[in-house]
């Protein structure tokens, strides 16, 4: 048996509301489940990308709890990719810098295939690269 | 414009040796990348999972770096979901049990679908979840 895909990769921030406005609008993902202060979540494709204050996800579930989803939070500059073709990439660049977004890095693999950096509200490292660079 | 998809997910975590044990034969992803102490990549479907060691990856890169990857890094338990049917769930929590590694929650959604969580070795929150619960 192997997993069959990844439906669901999380990161933390420290602000909620910023993290919305930054997926949702900055970067265009569709909202798809929110509760205030603990989380917002995104749909992507056929993925979710799940957003967490770690400070409540860190909690333990009660002993009575009807869904008892075990603890979880980090802290420091996680990572994401998102898949973008090369012509996506150039304009994910220039729309990003338009918003006021600051591209952190842009480069070619050695094998072939371009990725930009840029940064989350929360510090997260975020990430546009063509599959190739994976051979996908 | 909106993200395609996820193309890489990110953990953290303490022992990499570890972490490749149980990422490729607890739960049998294929591993497409290495670079000793730094970090093991496998892939999962049309995506990646990247499990990096956060005190080499915090490091910012050198000026004159030809691959100026942007640093990252986080302590504490990270969260990451595998999409399964409700048959594959069924079939992985019996094969984690005989592996020895411990269901932590299994549990109905109230609008349907389960999901069964465990912790790699990093203690790393992991889930197996039916993809109806996001509706997908």
């Amino acid at each position: 048996m192997t997993p069959a895909a990844i439906l669901e990769s999380a990161l933390y921030v420290d602000d909620l509301d910023r993290a919305e406005e930054f997926y949702g609008e900055t970067l265009g993902l569709t909202r798809i489940a929110k509760v205030e202060g603990r989380h917002v979540f995104f749909r992507c494709d056929d993925g979710v990308l799940l957003l967490f204050n770690a400070d409540v996800t860190k909690v333990p579930p009660s002993a009575d709890a009807r869904l008892p989803v075990p603890p979880h939070g980090t802290r420091g500059a996680g990572h994401l990719c998102f898949k973008a073709s090369g012509e996506e990439i150039e304009a994910w660049r220039h729309d990003l810098e338009k918003k006021g977004v600051a591209i952190e890095a842009d480069f070619e693999w050695p094998n072939g295939g371009r990725s930009i950096y840029f940064r989350d509200p929360a510090g997260n490292s975020l990430e546009f690269a063509e599959a190739r660079i994976w051979g996908l």
